[in-house]
């Protein structure tokens, strides 16, 4: 990649799925121009013309070109920046982290929130759903010190942005992550030593009270 | 790729998702052994083992080991079988190409169900939205032969499958495909003519009776 290359990310600070992108961009050392959106308020010019199917972040543009969908990005970012390698080299153990990927995005985070967006007998299902799929994530990290092996890879990106919201599944769903997965839970610990994760994720206190304030708004508090 | 490759599909004929793996196999002359599953009756012992978590059809079963998830499974033939590339060469037309196939998955069979699984004003919804499906689609696809461009690629193996059940989607929903969308209409015309997508796809009035059944059999007619 030439030096010159332009690289916006339309953000939202609270996002897990926004974190995904940045992360895998500090692991690439590729610097970036963050657009935060005010996705209360009116969404941005650039984020409607980019996004005019979903109008969602994240929106990732690169020499102004979007691209689009989380795990799709961090993909495209692995191919474009190719060293420190992201994904396997391995084209089974691919397909293996897409699908972990894909499970993680259709199960963690609509799950998580039938928690913090529900009431009474809603919350109940969504929290034991919700612990339902750790109780997968833990069968696949297993004694692993990362879903990708030993050094921290794509289904890592994928999965470490979701921890930051889980102090609030946990206040609202009444339940410990660390009692029903201390696997996941020690690999949380240690994914947020590295630089990246650390530098990147909103603190779980932050996203809690954000949490509480929108439930407040929808009148659920 | 060694010629004493072990390949093996869990199969369902009227699913889309199935037949995307067998257009792909298809597509770079891979022979396999298909298992059809009796998805109404007992699931298969190696259903089960092969895809714990979600235990559904397609399972792609490559010396034994198995890959799951229909678009990932279309990738990784890809990536196992180089020759006929389906994915573009190029990484931002491949993250394009993975964000419509994300598209589809998301859109496409979901919104049908809701005609063909519904009465009454949820069918008149599930019509709305499937429409708005296929003008993004048309859009998507503009003046190319194909979505991959000139040639057959990723997102037409992706999409052709769904086209299937449009029989059923239309005379349950009471509208014509060709009428909303004239380009979509000539390109699964056009698909349609093509040796590995005519071996592969089930008869659309065969898929008409089948879900005719399911909705006897659920009570709905």
């Amino acid at each position: 990649m030439s030096k010159g290359d332009s690289v916006v990310l339309l953000d939202f600070w609270a996002s897990p799925f926004c974190a995904r992108v940045k992360i895998a961009l500090e692991e690439k050392n590729v610097k970036h121009i963050d657009n935060e959106e005010d996705l209360f308020g009116k969404k941005s010019e650039l984020l409607l013309i980019s996004n005019p199917i979903h109008q969602k972040v994240p929106v990732f543009l690169h020499n102004g070109k979007p691209v689009i969908e989380s795990a799709i990005i961090v993909n495209y970012i692995d191919e474009v920046w190719p060293e420190n390698s992201l994904l396997p080299a391995n084209a089974y153990e691919r397909a293996q982290a897409r699908f972990w990927a894909d499970f993680i995005d259709k199960k963690v985070f609509d799950n998580g929130r039938n928690i913090w967006a529900n009431n009474g007998e809603e919350r109940e299902v969504g929290t034991r759903d919700f612990l339902e799929v750790l109780k997968h994530l833990e069968e696949a990290l297993g004694e692993k010190d990362y879903f990708g092996g030993d050094t921290f890879g794509y289904v890592d990106i994928i999965a470490i942005p979701h921890s930051a919201w889980f102090l609030a599944y946990e206040k609202l769903g009444g339940f410990k992550v660390e009692d029903h997965s201390p696997k996941i839970s020690a690999w949380i610990k240690r994914s947020l030593e590295r630089e990246s994760v650390k530098k990147v994720l909103p603190d779980p206190e932050k996203v809690y009270q954000f949490v509480l304030h929108f439930r407040k708004m929808s009148g659920l508090e």
